[in-house]
């Protein structure tokens, strides 16, 4: 039905097709003023992959449809294509079409198809009870490079300028063994939410297991912020959020190590709560001040 | 590449599949001051099924990306989806997911995929000298409706508020004797050049055969404009415009009939010309005072 994120279509005896579709706007989802074309052109593709990826899949082929002003710098569209073409290349898919349109203001939309066998299909909704909770990489990089510019401090940016989808390969390592995924893109809280009401269980994460890399603290510092913050309610990191049974951690880590553990799958009479220093409260979603 | 309109996908042993976005935009491709939301999701839906059937093919599944103001009427949103549903429903399609996203404009992006079989693939890249040219249906209704408004005069005003794909039998029914085809998104001057540089061929139009309807005319009439003008620049008709051998015209007549022929093929030494009262004139399809 029409609101889903990412679709799955019959394809052949053995794989499904997926069908998704994600928009960047000027001044939403990115900001002219501190992003590069080539990097606006790059994330385009990554939060689109990055969709692909969190069902176990690979993408293939897209489309792209460009919203422009009439008097966009010609040099900034051959910027934004070449970053498109780069992050394309990335991931082993292929940009095969589009249109181009005028508008008062920069809208990006790519439509990104991609494969996945059937027995390597996840979904939001497959999570049990007792399974771990783990996440790829660290969180909050995006909303810190963000509130860096923001209030025109330095720190490492790139989590902001240069989002990255992880690869094909590590989606599929994760695949093997996982019972249930999602990509991070609106943050911990919303992702560890929508996981837990399609799969009608309840859930606990740890706040101090929570992976938040030194250049994030050190952004956060400066503001005075808590970084956890940015990686419970700040999103864009596309990072993978994804439950597994406890006796298969060992052996997803001897293929694939970049992740934390950070909590558990309860059943569906509980809660989905944050355990922080010693105190238990609810997540709440729909509190987020650092989401645009 | 990057800029084709729509891509061609290997699928299985006997199809291909079919991939394209097109995008609207208030104030450009639709304006809400004119046409209610129901409307607006009804083009949106038919603008990219006309893509499909101008290949030969049906449309399967879709995606939709909605960039919407804050303040957007939740009923304008709602009708909206409805005119979504119903084009969907008249081309037995389905959308399957979507993003709808904040932004400062209205911007709607659809992403349609289709299936052709291989034998009914048609291109742009395919006609041959000698090869008679036709059109379904009659041109200029859509700027005609457009002027109406623009001018303030009554008149058929449906060619602008609801213009419609043809349908995947008609489609189906031409793609059986068609040698080339492609649908009137940006008025016939465009669409015939499209063709005929794509298949290194010239060709003539006999503007006397060009089908305009009476009710295209007694608008022209009110504003003293000349309605080819509408036909050959002012796009937006998504009527369907082919190629096909002269002795397969009347095989296709017993089948499917509501097409005129309006000239023909001719070798790559020659222009793409409009013959006109006697005087032959190059087609320019950058002259094109009505498309916005």
């Amino acid at each position: 039905g029409i609101g889903d994120d990412c679709a799955v279509l019959a394809l052949d005896n053995n794989n499904y097709q997926l069908f998704t579709t994600d928009t960047l706007v000027d001044g939403t989802h990115f900001h002219t003023i501190w992003q590069t074309a080539y990097q606006v052109g790059c994330k385009l593709v990554e939060v689109n992959v990055s969709d692909i990826l969190a069902m176990g899949g690979y993408p293939t082929s897209a489309v792209i449809a460009l919203t422009i002003p009439e008097h966009t710098d010609v040099k900034w569209v051959q910027e934004l294509y070449k970053g498109i073409s780069a992050a394309s290349s990335r991931h082993n898919m292929f940009v095969t079409g589009g249109d181009t349109t005028r508008g008062p203001n920069i809208v990006l939309t790519l439509a990104l198809l991609g494969n996945v066998p059937h027995n390597r299909l996840k979904l939001r909704s497959t999570a049990i009870p007792e399974d771990i909770i783990c996440v790829t990489g660290t969180l909050g990089k995006s909303a810190a490079g963000l509130a860096a510019f923001q209030n025109n401090i330095t720190g490492n940016k790139d989590g902001y300028l240069s989002p990255k989808a992880r690869t094909v390969e590590e989606s599929s390592l994760i695949s093997k063994f996982a019972s249930a995924m999602i990509d991070i893109s609106d943050g911990l809280a919303s992702e560890i939410t929508h996981i837990c009401t399609s799969s009608n269980t309840g859930s606990f994460i740890e706040a101090k297991n929570i992976p938040i890399s030194e250049d994030v603290k050190a952004i956060a510092d400066k503001i005075r912020t808590d970084p956890l913050e940015w990686a419970l309610y700040g999103g864009e990191d596309y990072e993978l959020l994804f439950t597994i049974p406890a006796e298969y951690i060992a052996s997803l880590k001897k293929e694939f190590s970049d992740f934390t553990q950070i909590g558990k799958i309860l059943s569906s009479e509980k809660d989905i709560c944050l355990i922080e220093k010693g105190k238990i409260t609810t997540v709440k979603p729909g509190f987020d001040h650092f989401k645009q």
